[in-house]
């Protein structure tokens, strides 16, 4: 098989790792309104507990449970009101035995008190008077102090990407300022001679330039800060000149296109003139992908990426976003999100390299189905539809239908 | 069950997307580097056919399949090499019978070519000579003319999140601007007595605005532009006030705390106050969530949501986020992304209320395991390790261990 020849993806993936040992992403610290979608450079550690005080879960009354052992619709619990706690304000009332007050959510527990029964269940014959028809057993309806978050707990971890849950917790511990990892500046180049920008007619042969778009996307989706310097013409000079401007500002570079095995191949070259160590890996065991090509000029990463738009999302998902997370310290930088899917036909698969298949997932039964969307490879329409990619690892010499497959979805979800 | 005077969830759907009839959000035309998450606010049509000319999807030799005939390793097809396609280039050979012509990945085919064959199943013996181990089909290795794309084809529909794939597909298509829908700007108000800011320290029977904040990050997730006008006090004039203000410039009113039964309910008030037809709905069956106020002020939908952190990112995500989708014109506006997911243990629930879940998810043996997250309401410990959002529907009196229950994600996966 020809594809032995190419290196294998796991192999592929030991080589980057090991090739950004000690590089990562400088740190800044924003504003925790800034910080959803970033990564956190380090360890957030919780500087108090919480609650800071014990408090009512409901709106109620604050009552020893105790008090409301035996208690039921049709003999209820009776409680004299002593007063009520405010919103906001120190609970000041000492609470007595066969005593209630007045709570709302999120009160502060008055002393003597250690449960709140539902004003749902309650009546109150008068001002003074409360009648309870259900016990409440010590703690219900009551966050006690520190019950939450614990003083010197890890309230988020250093490489977790924050989302809004993160955020809530943030705020609710007072952090206002976040120490998260830097945006990660992507250089992407577009390569071939028979490319034209996007607003431009191709002429007969030309096409338009559309990897350093969509390869653009999937890295700011990521968070990183995309520049694109446009379409480089196939020649050792102008390839030579562009990646050494690119070098000056960028920590990741991408190429796509100048890759494949061919005459005109002069992105190896320039990446070698460039800097130690260079190419590390030309070819890999991957469809599609194979023309791929990964290097570091000094501690920036390198890759050309193939010119098939399919391909190049393809190992931009496999192997280039990973280098961003490997950056940010994230854990596990090789998965991105993935979903498990049934297949929905038998796909062949050659054993000896790892296959990657745009499909569409729908719902059927409680779980996702994969379709493999079917057509020649390099067709812009097939990566329209997709929702994801599924993979078939080299061992196999294909998937029938209805085995499960782990679907990496393309876009970001709501 | 004290639930069956709140609307129901799916009556509530009903009212928020009739009382949002004919209210969309405005668009607007951006780059297309600028056009990723953004929502596509009409049909984009090719207007031309892709590819524009024939092309070879693998480097080799674009050959007459007819001539292939028989070929195999043992009694190779010999051909002539009559020339070269450059890359970009216009094909001018005419390619005759038992003649073979170089082309690269994404070349022009020659006229009179009608396939290629890959450079792998080929030998040169001299610079002139060519031959193929293999048979190839007619029209394999080529994207014919029109084959991918073709002119009044949509290429994005209206309602559509733009997600990479689409980026690419409009690359290649030349439409450099996208129509697209302007982003909701959202006005999100914290209220209660007992908040403060997150950078202050919560005096006895205080705590931190939490919900400005997650809630904020929630809606900046799906591409909103947030705007927190900061926490307002318990009294009907300040939230006449601060309301008067923010509906000045805002689409969409989110209101947190303040919507608790309760003495301190000016929420109501002030919309109803506000303008017609003011609040529509004032609380729901859904567990956590039940105090939520829905209405309008005029064009402006306007949520009270409730002041516990978890209860208001569930009502968010039901029925916050929908109101969004509604005003970009997307197809169904009430499912946000979720993932199939076999509940770890029985879970109870009240029947003729919906009740949402927090989960952790995980993976195991090739489907998601969602593992509730128990603990009391309203603790941010809960909400900072949720994954998602499990729903136990209005009819049932719980799940059981094993079943397949519906996870709504919390945070945007990478």
């Amino acid at each position: 098989m020809e594809f032995f020849q190419y290196m294998p993806l796991t192999e592929a993936r030991d080589l980057i790792a090991r090739s950004l040992t000690g590089i990562a992403a400088a740190s800044e610290t924003v504003d925790l309104e800034n910080a959803l979608g970033r990564v956190a450079a380090e360890d957030r550690i919780a500087g108090e507990s919480l609650p800071s005080f014990s408090r009512s879960t409901v709106d109620g009354f604050a009552v020893r449970s105790a008090d409301t052992f035996g208690a039921s619709e049709a003999v209820p619990a009776l409680f004299s009101i002593a007063g009520e706690v405010a919103m906001g304000e120190q609970a000041t009332i000492q609470l007595l035995a066969g005593q209630a007050v007045t709570i709302p959510t999120g009160g502060m527990l008055p002393a003597g008190a250690d449960a709140v029964i539902m004003l749902e269940y309650t009546e109150q014959p008068d001002a003074d008077t409360l009648l309870a028809a259900r016990t409440v057993a010590p703690g219900e309806n009551v966050v006690s102090q520190g019950e939450d978050i614990q003083t010197g707990s890890v309230i988020l971890e250093q490489g977790q990407r924050i989302g809004p849950q993160h955020i809530g917790a943030l705020a609710a511990c007072g952090c206002s300022r976040i120490v998260v990892c830097k945006p990660i500046e992507v250089a992407v180049i577009s390569s071939g001679d028979e490319l034209v920008a996007i607003d431009q007619s191709p002429g007969i042969g030309q096409i338009r330039d559309v990897n350093s778009y969509a390869l653009g996307a999937m890295l700011t989706q990521l968070g990183c800060v995309v520049r694109r310097w446009g379409i480089v013409k196939d020649s050792y000079e102008a390839f030579y000149d562009i990646l050494t401007k690119a070098l000056t500002t960028c920590q990741l570079l991408v190429i796509s296109g100048g890759s494949s095995v061919g005459a005109r191949d002069y992105t190896v070259k320039a990446i070698a003139a460039l800097g130690a160590p260079g190419v590390l890996m030309h070819g890999i065991a991957v469809k599609p992908g194979r023309p791929t090509v990964f290097g570091m000029i000094g501690a920036v990463p390198v890759f050309g990426l193939p010119g098939h738009p399919v391909a190049a999302m393809v190992v931009c998902q496999q192997l280039v976003k990973p280098v961003v997370r490997l950056l940010a310290r994230q854990k596990q930088p090789f998965a991105g999100f993935s979903v498990p899917a049934r297949l929905s036909r038998n796909v062949a698969s050659a054993p000896g390299r790892d296959d990657f298949i745009t499909v569409r997932l729908r719902k059927q039964g409680g779980e996702f189905v994969a379709e493999p969307i079917l057509g020649k490879s390099g067709l812009i329409s097939i990566m329209a539809q997709a929702d994801g990619v599924m993979h078939i690892p080299a061992d196999k010499s294909g998937l029938y239908d209805g085995e499960i497959v782990e679907v990496l979805l393309l876009k970001g979800q709501e």
